[in-house]
């Protein structure tokens, strides 16, 4: 593996995992009245479209690294609903 | 522009809007208590890295997807510090 995949590995993994600090927030405040839930539905829309991008292509990078995000981001939006305003 | 072309650029459009409703609700209610800094400086560092890797990978795509991300979630960041509690 030469430093560029690294590079991009890297860059994944930020972009990858960067929601998990929002999903401890709302799980420990049980409050997201200052979330945007359209954020997380165009979120989860694109990265379906990646997965399948990624299926279709048969690019498993994209699809591995798309999909971790899909599930974080599906849990994400879980917790909107749950701690959501009715 | 085949249909695997256009469902790429539909996801990567989706993917870089996302954060569009979020800044838009920030910005109308002043207060961003339930949303996680850490969040985006995770994502800003993640995004940073995609168009270091764009630049050297000379890949217009990415650079460009990545870079309209990074400066709205920058713009993001801006508004955290600004309605931030100190």
């Amino acid at each position: 593996m030469n430093y560029i995949v690294i590079l991009g590995l890297l860059a994944g993994f930020c972009t990858t995992i960067a929601v998990i600090p929002q999903i401890r927030k709302s799980w420990k405040q049980k409050k997201v009245d200052n979330v945007s839930p359209l954020m997380f539905i165009i979120l989860i829309t694109g990265l379906s479209l990646w997965v399948l991008y990624g299926i279709i292509q048969n690019d498993f990078p994209v699809i591995l690294t798309n999909g971790v995000s899909l599930v974080l981001n599906s849990f994400m939006m879980y917790l909107m609903i749950k701690y959501g305003k009715k």
